[in-house]
């Protein structure tokens, strides 16, 4: 006998449970995002080595999956990679497709990613992202719309929030005012492990870095703010004084925060569900990003940052298009089901599509039964007629495995009578019913 | 400048009509299996090389895209390779997973596949395949339930079709009565073409394969067969008294078409959009059918086949799982979607999600018209609101390019009334109303 397949490491399929899991996720998501009017693309799984090299840093280079040439050209280096996100085909695809395209260019994209990572508990080498953009558009209305998305995905799953938002140009400022202007990237590397490392570690990586005692002392002050959101970027105003870029990020903040707060509902009660924070400490590792910057952590749940993403200026200039403005973020699908799962908040009709099924005692009551199910059908009903008029036991066990809730027993007397015998499985009631109370009765 | 960017020849983006276009023939599809009790599974798009290797003939490891292993491997013969159909990977699954699968496990998926063809109109390197298969039944209700699954999928889609069958077991059949049954394979290659290439070209190529003048002869009168379907399987009967795995055949093909004969629906007056017919010529060339075999063809469009499948007794040994019998159709997206399009099939409405677009001529009526946008979308209205306050014209041409039907022009005059100046597209026709008038509308 052949040795038990297997799949390989950092790899995953996807049960029926666990499809209607994620489906339900990505149905929510995609609900959401086209009630804004973002639609959906996809990008090839492969994309031209080229494309992808030198997009995700030294380390992101070595964790690209390469496709071995074919024929001839084996030996050759690989011309073609998997996609190791969906932001940088995104940049590609606009750049490629810009005569076709309309400004403001509002996309959403559902797609696998893969990364050569050393598989370990969530970090998985084949994953979903789900990705909202607008390109070609400067408003800080984009910004507000990626908010209310937040809110809504979070408020239909169910999931309490709070959405951290802070501004690479006043992370820029302040490494200005503290005279280490040229270390933005040192410093925004450094204060993003604050939550984890702690703020003495975070000083020590930041001396390591080449900061200057000086330079850690007068960020201290900046890390500790504390108060409102105007209070926080009142201080601001004054820490950054000396900062164009400072000022402007704390401008860009001030707006955003008066957008969020004119468009509040006044009527909605489960407001506690949704906060924003503005967060000086958030710095998100990726350099492309230019303003405001985003992450999503769950309330009830320890598990991280669940949504992320940014404004960015110049994606698009890698690829020969420089000057175009967006703003994203990304939902991380495997988080949010582990969050839906550990909280127990996935709907419980998820996993039986199938309302009923016939079971039948001979071959001619299975042709009976398949009639009935056709009908049913036509009334939109899911059902499944067991393919063999096997042990009743054994049809009975195969309703209860898939959670099916009814079970229409068929044998002679019930067809001499035109009706089925109808079991409900849970509280194990049966009666007799023809054709026209059974629909009744399921779509009740 | 960068060089334009572009993708690996073979690959395609999707915009997002071809998205919207695409998702309709998913969802259709999807939603006919769900009402059979059909549930969705989903695979890694990496398979283990050894899962994938000799499955496909010699010709088909050629074609398979092998990762490149990364590290210190790297030189190595790679492990992993992408998914070239979704078969195998499904036998391994159902042997890897056969502990929490109940049978007969009936199992969609719809997934990319990649295939190192070369390149052609309408062959692409990466294409949807969208499976449907019930596994663990021997029972005849599989194939009838197929044939209905491609009788409503059709009829849902505006398609008219021709289901052609047969079955591999009178082909054995044939083969043994011809005095060839080594040449079952042959025979089955051969006369697979008989449509592309004609009767006397797969004659020269039986011959060519060794068949003996005397067995080409004795198989004219068979593919020429000709009458009703209850007439051929008649004259097949006589024509394999002598072959036990012929009659079992027949007398498949004789259940399926009572099957399929005692389901008819009385009351539908779209008979003739559906027919099926005993094809005693189709062969389909993949080895591992053993019973019935189907393939679909559009009435009203040149293109080939457009779904296929059969039955296979024993996919799942390759994996060390014998005597696991099933039956399964697949459905070409692509080619479907090009049926569609060439027969002017498609909805019209699938390409702008959003309703109404909100185009404001200052800062103050843009926060107006989100404050709108929002509450529309309360009332599950898909709004844009376009971000700036720009020239109004340029507003207009993106509702225009986006075939956004309505626009809702903001200005202060509007304001002053808590009205917005509703602007139908199409007609050119404008009229000031207020919120609840508007919804109505939307909703209308």
């Amino acid at each position: 006998m052949a040795q038990k397949p297997s799949i390989p490491k950092g790899t995953r399929d996807f049960g029926q449970l666990e499809m209607a899991r994620r489906n339900y996720i990505f149905d929510t998501i995609k609900s959401v995002f086209s009630l804004y009017g973002f639609q959906q693309i996809e990008t090839p799984a492969m994309e031209n080595i080229g494309t992808l090299m030198g997009k995700y840093g030294e380390e992101g280079d070595k964790l690209l999956f390469r496709i071995q040439n074919s024929g001839e050209k084996a030996s050759l280096a690989p011309e073609k990679g998997l996609r190791y996100d969906l932001t940088v085909p995104f940049a590609r695809y606009v750049v490629q497709h810009r005569e076709e395209i309309t400004f403001p260019f509002k996309r959403f994209q559902i797609q696998p990613v893969w990364r050569a990572d050393r598989p370990q508990k969530g970090r998985y080498r084949e994953f979903y992202q789900c990705d909202v953009d607008v390109i070609g558009s400067d408003s800080l209305v984009g910004e507000l719309e990626l908010i209310q998305i937040v809110e809504e995905v979070y408020r239909r799953l169910g999931i309490r929030v709070c959405l951290h938002i802070n501004n690479r140009k006043i992370l820029a400022g302040i490494a200005e005012v503290i005279g280490a202007p040229d270390k933005i990237i040192d410093i925004t590397v450094a204060i993003d492990k604050l939550d984890k490392i702690g703020v003495d570690a975070v000083n020590a990586e930041l001396a390591e870095r080449g900061l200057s005692e000086q330079a850690v002392q007068a960020l201290q002050p900046i890390l500790n703010l504390s108060g409102t959101t105007a209070e926080k970027l009142s201080a601001l105003r004054t820490i950054l004084a000396n900062s164009e870029i400072g000022l402007k990020g704390v401008e860009e903040m001030e707006t955003i925060f008066g957008l969020v707060e004119s468009q509040k509902s006044k009527d909605r009660c489960a407001q506690s569900d949704f906060s924003i924070e503005l967060d000086l400490c958030l710095a998100r590792g990726l350099n492309y990003y230019t303003g405001a910057i985003f992450e999503v952590k769950a309330l009830d749940a320890q598990i991280g940052s669940i949504t992320g993403g940014g404004r960015y200026d110049n994606l698009t200039g890698i690829f020969g298009l420089p000057g175009v403005s967006g703003v994203g973020i990304s939902f991380g699908a495997d988080r949010i089901y582990d969050v839906l799962a550990e909280l127990d908040l996935f709907p419980k009709n998820l996993q039986s599509a199938t309302q009923i099924l016939f079971a039948a005692f001979g071959a001619e009551e299975l042709r009976y039964a398949l009639g009935w199910a056709k009908e049913l059908r036509a009334h939109n009903i899911a059902v499944e007629v067991y393919p063999e008029p096997t042990k009743m036991k054994k049809q009975m066990g195969y309703a209860d495995a898939k959670n099916i809730p009814f079970v229409a027993i068929v044998g002679g007397d019930e067809m001499a009578q035109n009706k089925v015998m109808l079991k409900q499985m849970i509280s194990g009631e049966q009666e007799l019913v023809e054709f026209s109370e059974l629909v009744k009765k399921l779509k009740g």
